[in-house]
């Protein structure tokens, strides 16, 4: 691994996007998600999708690097804004933007999203109240990997559910799950090193669990969160068809077959969905965050199982790794550099940083 | 089974709960859930509980019968109520009806609700603001059940999520999903007629997966939806705790362990979230149908699995067994109408309804 300041990433990541035409604003936000992304190591949706996710995209021209979002339709709770097929980052920041300046007069808000982009980690959106004191929800859907129970085609994105509450001074609790078991990465992963998947990962073309993962990449699917019907995995289909009702149907975006993935040439006319929620409009938030403090409390105390030394909260791990990645930088992985280095050979922005130190 | 007519049922189910001094409106409003439950086919939450669950409780003044719903904190998209240890079913209708009054002016609401108890089948609640075309939300939580992830305690309840939204003339989308893979009755069922349980239900007193039903109950715990590590159960524990976040910490009610089950002496605390959305907030409410029936559709349409016939939709097959109650009458095991004769002699209202089938 090599070990990058954060500052020092962002600003080539930001750098990179103005290059194809990007506004510094638009870049910078975007530059700051994919960043934070890798800062929380959440690898997967950090830079390494700079060229192929986004980079490659605004190069051909299939996504519009000056697109504004706009509103189509407001009331004092709500929002229904267009992207207009530009970045999912920006569009999904200014978006809960507005959606906390709503909620900071009416007590929630709700914004919807339509004709958007891959927008990264869920999660970023949904932590955006946090320093207000709010709580917030973030959701997108995105192109079909999963298929529905008793199905045997990918129908579904792997829609991800990110919810943040505040805990006072304490960390909040962060939620940002896939609907789906594991992300498809987690499959070519095992692929590339040739080693079978779990049991319950994925389906073949015919609808059966399989354990070759080539047979779930090649005209199979992810299975949804719970896995065969035995393990109810009809409730994570459930999940990531609500996903896609609110933050496809509702914003009038695309949905199910009709979100298009990274690769494929056309608008991906992705959905968001987005709200914050006034602690105080429910309750003492000092109350609030004694209670939470108190549950939260309880579980990390609460008795182990055999061979298990700690139970987390959610986004606990991300906390801890984000901590360490502002003071040793933020690690990256070889095949990681090597996009990096490519993407900016693609764009002419040599990727030259030093890093703080290689292990 | 025996087949009764919905309306007897309710009726019956209404006397008993007058009988413990509870008022008309609330024993109807109580006696429409829980037969609404056995309509819908989930007979778990329907009138077996009509004694141990309710009537003992407000027997022995465990419920107080006459409690009214107060209001803590309002403001014009929220509101937190008080059940003063009411029955949940009134407390949670009502508080949505609330709820539904200020999204019709307001384009949102929630409510939370404390000091609740059980409230039967979260779906209904999330259904009622359907006939006003807006989509529901209903969360509640409950009596510890479930371990969290790498624990061996139970610390949540199996907190169910349950949303509803409309699709025009078509049947709506009713999930309606505990948080934990199957609840604790299913566990009780396998114990009963001796058979193990899949493993991934539920973990013994040492955390360790177990397929034998009495180590689950026995000092186990139940497993969160996704079962385990490798199935990303995590993402089922920090569902439950969500759900406990919102109806518990959210609401000022009990959350955790300090949520009391219907068997323990004390007040349960039971709290509750509900919300109400107006698609016509975000869009069109009729291209919002036209877009869910095409979303619906092509799940429906999509290629069956090897062996499978049919992909449903969530809620399509309790509307279906609703349906088929209106005409043939809501089917009844013999242990449930057994509990019924049972608790109609406790009440001194004999349960002496006349079958229209018995088969």
């Amino acid at each position: 691994m090599r070990y990058y300041q954060i500052e020092d990433l962002k600003e080539f990541a930001s750098r990179y996007f103005t290059r194809w035409g990007v506004s510094e604003e638009d870049a910078e936000i975007t530059a700051d998600v994919l960043v934070s992304a890798d800062a929380r190591g959440v690898d997967s949706h950090g830079l390494t999708r700079l060229q192929n996710y986004y980079g490659s995209r605004l190069e051909s021209g299939l996504t519009n690097p000056r697109a504004a979002l706009t509103t189509l339709k407001e009331t004092p709770t709500t929002l229904s804004l267009d992207a207009h097929n530009g970045l999912g980052h920006p569009a999904g920041v200014k978006a809960m933007r507005m959606c906390i300046e709503k909620a900071r007069n009416a007590g929630l808000a709700m914004a919807t999203v339509r004709n958007s982009n891959h927008y990264g980690i869920a999660g970023y959106y949904a932590m955006m109240p946090l320093s207000e004191g709010m709580i917030g929800i973030s959701l997108t859907n995105s192109a079909p990997l999963v298929a529905p129970t008793h199905g045997r085609k990918a129908m579904l994105g792997t829609n991800p559910i990110a919810v943040a509450v505040p805990a006072g001074g304490a960390r909040p609790y962060v939620l940002d799950m896939a609907t789906s078991i594991v992300p498809i990465g987690r499959i070519t992963v095992y692929q590339k090193e040739g080693r079978s998947i779990p049991a319950g990962w994925g389906i073949n073309s015919e609808g059966d669990v399989t354990e070759d993962p080539s047979r779930v990449v090649e005209g199979g699917a992810l299975m949804p969160l719970g896995g065969p019907e035995l393990l109810r995995g009809y409730k994570g289909y459930g999940l990531a068809l609500l996903v896609d009702i609110f933050a496809g149907v509702l914003a009038g975006a695309g949905f199910g077959e009709r979100v298009l993935g990274p690769a494929v040439s056309g608008a991906a006319n992705t959905g968001h969905f987005f709200a914050a929620l006034r602690i105080d409009a429910f309750r003492d938030p000092a109350d609030f965050a004694a209670d939470m403090n108190t549950l939260l409390g309880a579980l990390r105390d609460s008795p182990k199982a055999a061979g298990e030394e700690r139970i987390y909260i959610h986004g606990e791990k991300e906390f801890e790794k984000a901590d360490r990645a502002l003071v040793e930088g933020v690690a990256l992985s070889e095949v990681a550099v090597k996009s990096l280095i490519q993407a900016g050979k693609q764009a002419g922005i040599p990727f030259d940083l030093v890093p703080l130190r290689i292990d």
